[in-house]
This record gives C-alpha cells, sequence and structure tokens, in this order.
C-alpha cells in the first residue's frame, strides 16, 4: 500500500437508509467497513416517512421497531373522498390501512431523520463503524480480473474530505415566511450538486484532505443522481419515463375543520385536483398536494415559481368547502411523477448499486425508504458471509435476480396508483377520460398488500428451493445451479402457510422454560445466522419423540460441518424448536441435547425451545394451525439470515436439507 | 441568607428508588428540588428487583415502562416444590404468577440498577434535577412554627461533601473467589456506616465541603438506617420485631438440572430448608436460601461465617437430587428476616420519611422497591401541587393516612408470608409444628392480589369521596373534612368496576379522530393534572348529546376555576372523553368545544375524544362493559393526578363533582 491508504472489506456510499441498512448489517457480521456521506449532517425533518409493516419486523429483528412504534404515528385508516352529485367532496369509502392479521405490525409513519437516528445508535452499539460526513467518493478504478480472488480489494475509491461549508450546501430563503427551509433542496426537481461539491472542494482542497481507499465490496447507496451508477456507465443507466404531474409537500400542523385530518385519506375533487392526508406524529400531517393537471409533454415547471403559499392554495382548493391552513410549516418540496429502474444492480458481484440509485418512482405511495431499505437488507448478509467465509460467492448473483424484479413491481404499481391518482374523477360511466372511483378504490385495497412489503416472493435460485428455473426468474441471471432434486426441494406442502421465498411469518408462542408468550418471528434475529426451525410436533407421543431424537441425530453432523470448530454449535446455524404438546406435559428434557445446547459455564441453553399453547395473559395456542402445520408430524423449516424461507421439508428429510445447504455454503473447519 | 446558604423547594435525601421517584414527581411539575445521596455511585447489580405490574403502570405514566418491559425477564408461572411421601421434592402445583387480566402489564424482574437509570434519564429530559452524589446531611434543624407559612424555609439543613474515598466504601473481598464484591456491605445485617462517614469527612473535610441549605419541605428517603428518621427522635421509632430466620441470596447464571429453575419456584425440602427461584434478565437466576432453621431468640449470625459457598450448599441440600452450581455469581447477600414499620410517616407535614425509612421487612415477596416507590408516587404530586399553588396544605395530611395503612398490609402479609416460607413442611395432618402446604398454597394465591400491587384502595378522606368517616381510616388522623354530601360523594353505583380509591384501570379504547387503539390508562399521564373523565354513553342518542352538551357548559367554569387565566384550560384539569357510540356514527366535531380544545396556531385537540370500538387489528369494544358503566347514560369519574380514583358520579352531578374539587383544590386568578 502506498502511504496514505487504507483497506477495508466493504466502503458504503451514501448514508441514506439503504446505505445505513447496509452499515447496519457489517456492525452485527464483524465485517471491516467504511460508509461515506457528502451531506454535513443526517437530515432532521421531512423527506420520506412511511413505515411498511414488513420494514418495522426488519427492525425488529435488529432490534430497534419498539423505538419506531413508540415515536411513530400509527396508520390505521384510509378514507377515500370523492365529489358527490353536486360536486361536493363526502367520504365514500373507509378501508383498514393495514390489511388485518398479515403482521404483527401496522404501517406507521415517522419522519427519516429518526430512523437515521435508530440505525446510528444500532451500529454504534453493535461495531465501531460510524458514518464519515462531509467526505465523497472523487474517482474510481476497479480490477475486474481480480472479482473471483477473494482476497483482493479490486475495487479502489479516492476520497475527497469537503470543508464545513462545502458539506452544509446554502439553502434559499423560501418566499413564503413559515417555512423554514427551502424544500426543494432534495426534491428531484433540484439540480444535482455532486459536481458542483467536488469542484469546490478541489478549488479550496486542505493538504491531506484525500486519500484512497482500496475496498473488496463497494454499495452505492447515493440517491437518484448516484456518482457511482456513473462510474459505472454503460449498461447501468436508468430506464423508464418522467410524466408532467407536479405534486407539492407540506409538512404542517393543520388548522382545519375537515373531520378526517388524523386519517390517511384521498381525496379528489371534482375539478381542483387530488390531496393525499397522511397524519403525522408531533400533531403535524403530510398533505401531497397536485399542482397540475397538464397531460404529457409539457416542461418542467420552474422551481422558483411553487412556493408553500402556492402548494396550500391549491390544497384549499380540493379541500373545499372545509377550511384549511396552518401557522407551523415544518418542511415543504415539490416532485415531478416518474418511473424508472436501473438496468444492472451489479458489476461483477463486487460493486452494488441500491435504493433511490436503481429506482425512483413518486413517494405518495410511501414505499421508497421501505424498498430502498429492503435492498440492502438483502444483500449485506450476503456479503458479510463471502466476506467472513461462510457462503460461496455464487450467493451475491441473488441481489440483482430478487431485487429487481421487486423495482419493478415497485414501478409498476407507482405507475398505475400515479395515473389514478392524478387523474380526474370520472362524471359518469361515459366518462372514459375520467378515472372510475371504483377502480381507484379496487387499487387501493389490492396495493395495500403490496405497500405492506409481506408480499414479498423472491423466485427460485440457489438459495430458495422452490419449483421453476432460471427463465421464471424476473432477469434470468441463472444463478440456480442444477435440477429440482440436486439441489434438496423438500416439500413444501408440509406447512402450507410458510411460503418458500417469502418472509417466515409471525404467530405467538410460549417458551418452554418460562411460559412467557413471543411472537416466534422475535427469534429470527438478524445477526447474520441461518435457521433450522424444527416443527417437532406432539413430543409425547412415543414414536414422535424418538423421529425428534433421530433427527437431531442427523442434523448435528450438518449443523458442524458449516460451523468453525472453534465457535459454538449455534453461531452459523442456529436450531429453534417449536413442538405442539400441551406446555405441562412437557420439559426441555425431552428433547436431545442438540436442540438445548450446552455452554461450559452457562449450562443448558432455555431459549430454544417453544411450544404452541395458550398464555395465561394473552391467549392464543394456533400457531401450528396458522403456519399450516400438521400438530402430529410436524415438519422442518430453513430460514435465510434475512428472515425468508429457502427450504421446508419434513422431520425425515435431512439429506435434502444438506444438499440445500451445500448449493451456497462452505465447509468449516 | 448567609453566605454559602441556598434556598430550595424539596430537599430530597437518598437517591434510591423512592427518592428517584420523588425527584421524578418534581421534575415533572416543575418544582425546585435537590437530592442528594452519600454513595458516589448508583448500583450496578443485586439489591431489589421484583416489580408489580400496579408499578409498571406507573412508569409508563411516566413514560418508560416500555423499557423496563424490554429488558426484564417476565415471571409468568409459579411452581410449588414439596417433598413427596419419600421425601424427595416434586412440583405439586403449578399456578400463574400474575392473575390474568388484573393489569395490562404483568410482574417482572430487573436489578435496581436499571430502574434508577431509567428515572435518572426521565429526569434529565424533563428538568435540570440531578442527583449529587457524595452528599450528607450532616445536622437539620425545624421551625415548627413556621409550618402553615406557605412563603416560609422552615426546614435548614447542613450538607456535608465527602471525598471520593469515602463515597465509595471498601468491600472486602468474599471467601469465595466468584463474588465480585462483598454482598453483605448492603445487607441488613451490615452495620451502619453514615455516623463513620461524617466522622471521617470531619476529619479530612475540604474547604467549602459544608453548605446550608434552607428547604420548604424535606424527604427522608434514606433508608432503614434513616438519617432523616433519628433527627425527628421520639415518635418516629420503627415498631415491630426481628426474626431468626436467616436467609442468603445468590444472583447467579446456574448450571443445573432443575427442570423449573427459569420459573418462580417455592422449594420446600423435607428437612433441609426452603429455597425460592428468581429467573432474572441476562442468564441470571436469584435464589433465595434458607440458612438455618432455629427458632425465635438465638443471636444474629456472625457475618463472617455466611459466605456464597456456604449459600450454595445450603441450596443443594434443599434441592437434592437435582444438581446445582455456578461459574459466575453476580452478587450475593444475606439478610435476617424483621418486619417494622414507622410510628409516624410525617412531622407537621412539612418533613416526610418513605419507602424503607419507615418499614422494613423481608425481600422475598418482591414487594419492598415497590411499595418504597409508590409512597413518595403518592406523595409526590400532592407536594408539588401545594408549592405550586394549587392544592390546599391539608391534602398533605393524606400521605400518612393512605401509606401507613399499605405498609401496615405489607408487614402483615410478608409476617405470614416469611413464617410459611421458612418452617419445615407438615409430614402428616397430625404434624402442627410444620407448615401445611395447603395453606401455603392458599397464601400464594391469595398473596399474588396483594403483590400486584393494584389492590391498593385508599380510605375515605377529603381526595377520596367514598363513605366512611376519619374512624375507618388506619391511623385517624381525620383529614375527612365535613359529612359525606359535604364533600360532594357522588354515586359510585354507576360505574361498578372503577372503584373509588383505587387506581383507575385499563380498557382498550380507540381515539375517535384516527382509529388507533390505546389502552385507556395510558392517557392518565403523571404530569400533576387531576382528569376529568366523560363516559359520554351514546352520543348518537339526541338527548344524550343534549346532556353532553349541557354538562360541558357546566364542566366550563368549574375547571376555569381552579386554572389561572394565563394557562392553558386543560394545564391543571384535563377532560377525556369515551363514548359508546360506532366511531363511523360519529365525528368529534358532535361533541361540545371543551371536549376537544382549540388552541391558537395549533387547531382542534384530536387526543382527548376516545371510543369504545373494535378495533382493526387488536379487537375489542369491550370498555364500557369492562368499567361497568352503562353504555346510554355513562357518567363521570374524576381521578387525582396518581391516577387514583377520587370520585363517581352522574353527568348531571357537576354540583357534586364541584364540592369534592372544592374541598382541597385552591381558586386561581
Amino acid at each position: 500500500m502506498a502511504p496514505g491508504d487504507s483497506e477495508v472489506d466493504v466502503l458504503i456510499v451514501g448514508a441514506g437508509p439503504a446505505g445505513l441498512m447496509a452499515a447496519t448489517w457489517m456492525a452485527r457480521c464483524g465485517i471491516k467497513t467504511r460508509i461515506i456521506d457528502k451531506r454535513g449532517t443526517k437530515i432532521f425533518s421531512g423527506q420520506a416517512d412511511g413505515l411498511q409493516c414488513r420494514t418495522l419486523e426488519i427492525f425488529d429483528s435488529f432490534g430497534f421497531a419498539d423505538r419506531v412504534w413508540k415515536e411513530s404515528n400509527h396508520m390505521l385508516e384510509i378514507c377515500l373522498w370523492n365529489p358527490d352529485s353536486e360536486g361536493r367532496i363526502r367520504r365514500s369509502d373507509r378501508i383498514p390501512d393495514t390489511i388485518p392479521f398479515i403482521s404483527r405490525f401496522q404501517q406507521v409513519v415517522l419522519h427519516q431523520g429518526r430512523i437515521e437516528r435508530f440505525f446510528l445508535d444500532s451500529m454504534k452499539k453493535h461495531s465501531d463503524i460510524r458514518v464519515e460526513r462531509g467526505v465523497m467518493p472523487q474517482s474510481m478504478t476497479f480490477d475486474e480480473n481480480k472479482a473471483e480472488d477473494p482476497a483482493a480489494y479490486p475495487i479502489e475509491v479516492t476520497l475527497q474530505h469537503l470543508t464545513e461549508a462545502e458539506m452544509n450546501p446554502d439553502q434559499s430563503t423560501s418566499t413564503n415566511g413559515a417555512a423554514k427551509s427551502d424544500g426543494l433542496f432534495r426534491s428531484n426537481m433540484a439540480a444535482d450538486d455532486t459536481e458542483e461539491l467536488l469542484q469546490r472542494a478541489a478549488n479550496h482542497g486542505l493538504v491531506g484532505s484525500r486519500e484512497t481507499v482500496k475496498a473488496k465490496y463497494l454499495i452505492g447507496c447515493d440517491g437518484a443522481h448516484s456518482w457511482v451508477r456513473r462510474q459505472l456507465g454503460q449498461g447501468f443507466e436508468l430506464e423508464g419515463e418522467q410524466t408532467d404531474y407536479i405534486w407539492g409537500v407540506l409538512d404542517i400542523i393543520p388548522i382545519t375543520d375537515f373531520p378526517d385530518i388524523r386519517m390517511r385519506c384521498a381525496i379528489h375533487s371534482a375539478s381542483s385536483g387530488s390531496v393525499m392526508v397522511i397524519p403525522r406524529e408531533n400533531k403535524l400531517v403530510r398533505l401531497y398536494i397536485q399542482m397540475t393537471t397538464t397531460e404529457k409533454g409539457g416542461d418542467k415547471l420552474d422551481r422558483s415559481n411553487i412556493t408553500p403559499k402556492l402548494i396550500l392554495e391549491s390544497a384549499q382548493r380540493t379541500m373545499k368547502p372545509y377550511k384549511l391552513d396552518y401557522e407551523y410549516c415544518d418542511w415543504w418540496t415539490a416532485y415531478q411523477i416518474g418511473q424508472r429502474v436501473g438496468k444492472s444492480f451489479s458489476k461483477s458481484t463486487r460493486i452494488f448499486l441500491a435504493g433511490d440509485a436503481v429506482h425512483t418512482h413518486s413517494p405518495k405511495a410511501g414505499q421508497g425508504m421501505n424498498v430502498s431499505m429492503q435492498d440492502t437488507y438483502n444483500l449485506g448478509w450476503k456479503i458479510a458471509g463471502v466476506i467472513n467465509g461462510t457462503l460461496d460467492r455464487k450467493v451475491l448473483g441473488t441481489y440483482e435476480s430478487e431485487r429487481k424484479m421487486i423495482a419493478e413491481q415497485l414501478i409498476e404499481f407507482d405507475h398505475k396508483f400515479s395515473r389514478l391518482f392524478s387523474g380526474r374523477p370520472a362524471k359518469d360511466v361515459a366518462d372514459e377520460a375520467g378515472i372510475s372511483m371504483s377502480e381507484f378504490k379496487e387499487a387501493f385495497v389490492k396495493g395495500n398488500l403490496f405497500a405492506s412489503g409481506v408480499a414479498v416472493d423472491y423466485d427460485a435460485s440457489l438459495i430458495v428451493a422452490k419449483d421453476g428455473g432460471p427463465k421464471e426468474q424476473s432477469d434470468g441471471t441463472g444463478v440456480l445451479n442444477g435440477d429440482k432434486r440436486g439441489r434438496g426441494a423438500g416439500n413444501k406442502e408440509l406447512a402450507t402457510n410458510i411460503k418458500i421465498g417469502q418472509r417466515f411469518p409471525s404467530y405467538q408462542v410460549l417458551n418452554q422454560a418460562d411460559a412467557r408468550p413471543w411472537p416466534f418471528q422475535q427469534f429470527l434475529k438478524s445477526d447474520g445466522r441461518f435457521r433450522i426451525i424444527v416443527f417437532a410436533g406432539n413430543i409425547v407421543s412415543p414414536s414422535q419423540k424418538s423421529l425428534v431424537h433421530q433427527l437431531a441425530k442427523s442434523l448435528e453432523p450438518l449443523t458442524k460441518r458449516y460451523t468453525p470448530s472453534s465457535k459454538p454449535i449455534d453461531s452459523r446455524i442456529e436450531i429453534l424448536t417449536l413442538h405442539s404438546s400441551k406446555r405441562h406435559d412437557v420439559e426441555i428434557f425431552d428433547f436431545p441435547e442438540l436442540l438445548r445446547p450446552w455452554t461450559e459455564g452457562e449450562g443448558w441453553d432455555y431459549w430454544k425451545i417453544f411450544v404452541d399453547d395458550e398464555s395465561y395473559h394473552e391467549g392464543d395456542g394456533r400457531a401450528y394451525e396458522g403456519y399450516g402445520v400438521d400438530k402430529e408430524k410436524g415438519c422442518l423449516v430453513a430460514a435465510r439470515p434475512d428472515g425468508y424461507v429457502g427450504w421446508v421439508g419434513g422431520l425425515e428429510d435431512v439429506g435434502d436439507l444438506e444438499r440445500w445447504f451445500g448449493g451456497f455454503m462452505k465447509v468449516q473447519e
């Protein structure tokens, strides 16, 4: 290494939600990582805010969903407001905002700055990784020949450290006294300032303000104007179209007589545009307000034309005869609707793009931050597993095959949703230029499942043992290895509600050792470990008990094969057991040792065996029913470190399970 | 004032849980307060750990129950182990640890150091009150003639600032390598070190290390050896008896094959003493271990005789044939059982004693920390209300009348419980010296209600409008003012499950404005405000609606009378409304303005009107049923700032309610 150079396993560019999620994985898995951001501070208000229930499940797997749950505003009901026959808006429908019982969480709203805070606190607790602010990449080289060499650092990036003034760009004063800052400065209608920042830094660069970093992996989470994406050049462009629908956004404490201001509302006026109401924390309400209904083909609105006053007046027109005003505005912006997806998500599975760098769309559906974080939630454990020698590099190919499909689904959803939302309501069935309100409602209801995030269903691959070959995958990258039998397909019929490719769902179970009720999903922590879930069935039956003891004998060599001999037996693959007998009829000592491992100095492990039985205070005892598993015979499930189900089979299918693990895991010494 | 003197509204001596609870009230109510402790640090392990569900409700009213709930170990089941006919211990019974449905929380275990941390964080968030460590009182004077002068500072205390060495006393090394510190140093068998500390401080007192503080009120939360109590002298002695039962305590990570080690267990061996098992956080288990069965009258055991090894061996004898050992011991101690209560709890309602300073007992029942905190939870808002001019000084008399009764109940409970627990099990019905195991179980079940803390039932007084005169009060202090009618007795029949004198119970309700489900108790925050809860009944009925509008007209002058005109209308008395119509049939604008007050700049208040209806995701709609209130007619309830019910009446009984408030509240300008 030249003087001033340094090496790092993973370099993350951009410390928004996608970058922080990636860094959080690295923090949990002990990977040497740097994360840089050109801005001087994290954001404090505005920006993205909607959180899917799946995102909350993910936060919970890192241990901080409770902070979000406590601080956020919970959205329970969507009210649809449409013009009546006289053209006056009235509430035409109510639907639950989160489909009941698809998750143990419901969709909530909390501004991005708090989410970033929780990530930062979590990283600090588990690692010495810190966001380096005011640092931006200046040039990059990549030696493709070294891509498959595990010891190599094929990526070299020159970093520029910015001065205080450079990292905190001026925000022009708004023309309306109420807004504290120019909301447009991070809008998609604002010009990219990267080149300008670099130029300024070059002009007054201080001594020692540049350094060179060699990295094994690079993750570009640097937004819609992604610098990393531009370095990759051809083959990495965003594809899609920009529309001419302009929307304004106001975060205000509303002063109004509109009765549903604390509900999520979709308001279509007869001919004065649409408004979406998103009630938020701290008495705030976010209003998405349609600014123009001009059809395709017009020029971009001049940004100097848009002011909070103009946006408010649009909202007032839509919501009349109800009154709407404010004294306090927390944030505002405006954006132009468009949907675009990146052509490729990775270069030689060494350089990855995630979040807004590979998909942009309109914010109203509350999906952006969620899908972005879930990109790196999908990617992080894979990179960490390859670096720490657990996983084969082939696994990295599944990032693009899994996430590009989701990005495309998102774009399609948003395209449809935006069109319905930005259109004028149909006057009657003959009014073909107008939007049918029943179609709108249907789209809303259907969109709600997508928008929950729990419907994500990854295609067949070497880590998803389900039917289908490379062609059924969204991009045909062909990460599937061999035939169905060869990759250990198991038997999905044994757990009818545990879908291979989807996240492991949650039902309440009790800890056998202390009778405490827990959502079972709570134990699928994001710590880099795979998990085998033994649905042990009715362990009181002698034949079933003997089957479970037999199972442990065959699972032991499997777990040992992939676990370094110096480490505890559950450090790479953790086994969790859920049985269906009555809790009072069973003790943990009825189970084989492997399912409640012994540790020198601490004795038996009391946190691995659970029972599907009723609790004293919180009911239930219907987990087997919920999971769709036979209460007598049980089954075997394998979950990936991100909680997605990779394999389902019977208690006697360990051979099959071994083949599945063998397809992507590295044998340890 | 002399130079070096200072004035403070409240001086709290002792920063254990009772002192911190008092300081937390002062922090919330904006009272000028100092809190001192002779120790150099808060404690980090051991000590009290059991938390009643009522204590969690109280923590929740201050906003930090969630932190306890997350970190603590939850105890769900009690297992009773007794000798069988061969003398071998076996599990004879299981009972739920917290009686189902008496609270939205269950009893949990978390060590005192964490609880203190949560108090400290909460105080920091809401005030500039900080614990001053290494500071102890040295002398005190009290001018009784000024007791009734609201402007006076009748208490003067000289404070001694200790040096580092003085505030962190040596802990002798234990004879067993595993224990990190001498667990006895805070045992009730350790000698009091107050005099010694003072002597040492006097010997090398630095210049400026002493100061004089004048205080309006003084709260002594300084433990069983209370310095404050000793200054008060005659009439303040602890009364009761010390027994000869010696118990050892070990906090260990147990290595054992005992199957119920993660349950709360009461183990009676045939002739080798008893053990109580309390599973804790971080894999720890606390064992209470009987060291001797000597009957009354012996001398105190020499403390040098007690070692962790000796305690462990006792446990091993009781629990055989099961194995028990440990490598890690977090803390240990030993104590002698005794039950004592202070004669008086206050001097001229200016100087108060709380916690261990007025009641000591054995720790096994997990009550000590709870009752101590609840002492100052009862006292804090009363002192704060008198200081800020809201309450008449008479209210302060209810501290002793309310809490001495509880202390006596605690002592009685502990006396009975300890005797049953320390005795040898009866061999058969003819064995009269032995303890009947069925009697033990019965006491356990019965004790569980007491131990939950929710059964606390304060007697009639000027702030508790129920039947009964001074004679029915535990100490006959006679704080009751006048006859039943005169103090506004209302009509308790209108809410059969809201008991006057008990805490306002919790059922799930929905916010009318946003449909979010909440436990209703959650809105009874500990912020110093009284609350009127309007059970508005079926607001869709025109006659009921008109009754509610009529009610608001008569409530408005009442709330204004006790609220300074410069303050928001809800700053002294907050009105919360719960109606029983269908949520979809009602809007907040159906209710009078007083129930959803308008604020300049923020519009209407959306967090005051609730509905008893089913939620989308969490069921229910049975709050009226739970509270025992008529769904058509509703009723009116007044809750004290500590969440205890003071008055119940009908919607037309505002005159009665006014008389009740008039008995203790001060009219404002």
